[in-house]
This record gives structure tokens, sequence and C-alpha cells, in this order.
């Protein structure tokens, strides 16, 4: 295996493993020893990656946002300024792209839901630790700039209803599904039910167009 | 002082103490010991309020949520079964509470940016602790049924679009709410922003009303 790639696949071996002690155990039971234990390698390979605790934290975190910008998007990607949006992903219009972004998050079994406390407990330590703030928001400003950039197309087509606005409609619409998200992994919520003031909401930007 | 008035406020003083040790350490650093310490007060005195530190969290997080409710309602209230809203609050427009309701968890200052990293942290906790998640998801609960009734008394009163459906667009709003003081709390949004958001949904939801 090129040693590259052995790299890369360590490096995500290490951050699944920081992913598992923080579901069953909490963020602050990670350290290098229960890490390298979860992953069933040594201390010492764990150090040779990286050089302390919080740098295998932080990667952990990048790690999570970047699967999860990946999982969202599939292989469209907005370009550097945002204006030309390549859905290659299976041809899907753009309000499906929309969509899978919206609901991408919501977890829809006990697994899932692991995963969104593993992200939601990054969110809430990023409120106290700048760096790591850093790297969570990069993840929400990608978010946002994709999504936008896909309204913007949208409404310069007229497909979307003349009084919104791409850039502040991203937001609410973020929002509102980080907010069901919440809601659906403490149990408040089905996960049908945020499926569905997802698509509420859809339909509302959407109403009276094509 | 009257027995019982020093037992709750003993009570919600250790709620207190819970609440600063979890900004500043986070949920696991959560102990007897610390909170006492925190608190200025000695072991046995906490053990006399809590027979476990796992009830003194529950007890913290309840505190926390029904500070929250008190603050977002002021002295308005549903009754029962929800219908009859008492609005006493200074003469509060129905518009002006639901606006009072979604506003009250944005962060402005450092101080309310670490309060919503902590209620942030019992919701992340709550997925993975039955206990914790029936007391956070109470508080969901009350705060959807108390919008709700709001809602449903301006849709009756044909304040509202009529294509609006109460219940649904109380979750609505309040996961919008939350994840505007998630993004608020990271740093990716300012709180103007977030209450821009805020307004231009109610706005939506009553327009071309009154």
């Amino acid at each position: 295996m090129p040693r590259q790639v052995d790299h890369t696949q360590r490096r995500r071996q290490i951050a699944h493993a920081v992913w598992t002690v923080m579901a069953t155990r909490g963020l602050d039971a990670v350290s290098l020893r229960e890490v390298a234990a979860e992953a069933g390698v040594s201390m010492g390979r764990v150090q040779h990656y990286f050089p302390s605790k919080d740098a295998m934290i932080l990667h952990a975190c990048e790690a999570m946002a970047e699967a999860a910008y990946e999982r969202a998007v599939g292989t469209a990607a907005p370009d550097g300024d945002g204006r030309d949006v390549q859905v290659a992903s299976a041809g899907a219009t753009p309000r499906q792209m929309i969509r899978t972004v919206l609901l991408t998050g919501i977890p829809h079994d006990d697994a899932h839901r692991a995963g969104a406390s593993v992200w939601f407990a990054f969110l809430t330590k990023a409120a106290v630790w700048p760096e790591l703030a850093d790297v969570v928001r990069r993840q929400l400003d990608d978010g946002q700039a994709f999504l936008t950039s896909i309204l913007r197309a949208e409404h310069a087509a007229g497909s979307l209803r003349r009084d919104v606005d791409p850039a502040s409609e991203a937001v609410a619409l973020l929002a509102l599904a980080d907010g069901l998200v919440l809601r659906v992994m403490v149990g408040s919520l089905i996960p049908q039910a945020a499926t569905d003031a997802v698509d509420h909401r859809i339909d509302e930007l959407f109403a009276g167009m094509r």
C-alpha cells in the first residue's frame, strides 16, 4: 500500500476510535491511551500520527465534518466562488440536492443517534475551545456556502419564490435542520416528523413555482 | 428563613455550581466534590440534598430547563389543555410572545454563550442517558405546547396565514431557534443575524394579515 494512503487510513482509523470513545463515554474520556486501546494499536502508534490529545480531537472533528459534508453533497460541490454548482450525483435536481443536504443529519437508528451526539459534543465543546470552534465553523460555513450557491442558482432561474434571500435562507434552513436533529436525537421527535418539517419548508420556498 | 425556602434555595445554589463546573470543565468533570468546592459548601451538605451525582446532574438540568421556560414565557402560561393562554406579562401581544420565546436562548455575550453550551451539553448527554433525556424532553415538550397554544389561538383569530399548521409550525420554529443558538454559540453567526432570521420567519407567518 502506498505510504500516503496508509498514513491517511491510519489517521481515519484513529478518528473513528475517537468517535467511539466519545459516543460511549463522552469527549472528556478521550485520551491517547483510551483511543489506542479502542483502535487496537499501541499508544506509540497514535503518538506517531498525533503530537497531542488536542491535535487528535481536532482531527477527529475535522474528519467527521468532512464525512458529513461528503455524505450531504455527494459528488456535487461548488467551485471556489460558489457560482458554478456541479450537480454530478446521479442527476439529482437542485431541489433534491437541497433536500439531501437538509435531511442527511437526521438520525434514523441508534448508531446515527450516537453519531449525532458526537457531533453535538464537538459543537458544545467549541463554545469554550477556540481551535475547535474554527474547525466547526469551517464545516458550518462550507455547508452554508454550498446551500447558498444552489439557492442562488434556483432564484436566478426563477424557481424559488422571489422574496427569498438565498444567503439568509441557507442559514435558516440549516439551523432548522440542526434543531430537528437535536429533537430526534433526544427522542422528542420521530425521524419522519423531522423529514416532514424539512419537506414542508422546501415546499414553501418553491411555492407556486414550476 | 422558612425551612422549605431554604431547601429550595440550597438546591438552586448547588444547581448553579453544577452549571459553573460544566461551563468551565465540562459535564464529565462534575462530581460531588467539585460541585461542593464550587458552591463553597461541604460534600456532606451536597449529599444531604442529593443522594448521588446523577441525581444532582438531573436536578441541575431540570433547574436550567425551568429557568429557561420562565424566562421565555414570563408570567404567561398555557393551562392544562393548552387552550387558554394567559398573557399577563406586561400586556405583550401574542406575536411579541412568540418572538420572546424564540429569541430568549440566543446568547449576546460570553456568559450567555457559556450558558448555551451547558444546555447543549445536557442535550448531547441525553442521547446516551435515558433519565436525562426524559428531563430534556419535558422541557422541549413544554415549550412546544406553549408555542402551539399561542399559534393555535392566533390561527383561530385569523391572524396567521391560513395554511399554517400550529403544532407543526411550533416544532419548526423552536428547531430553527435552537439551530440559530448553536451557530451564535460557536461564532458562525452574529446575534443580530439570528434575531433577523427569527423576525423574518415570524413576518412570513403573519404575512398579509392584520
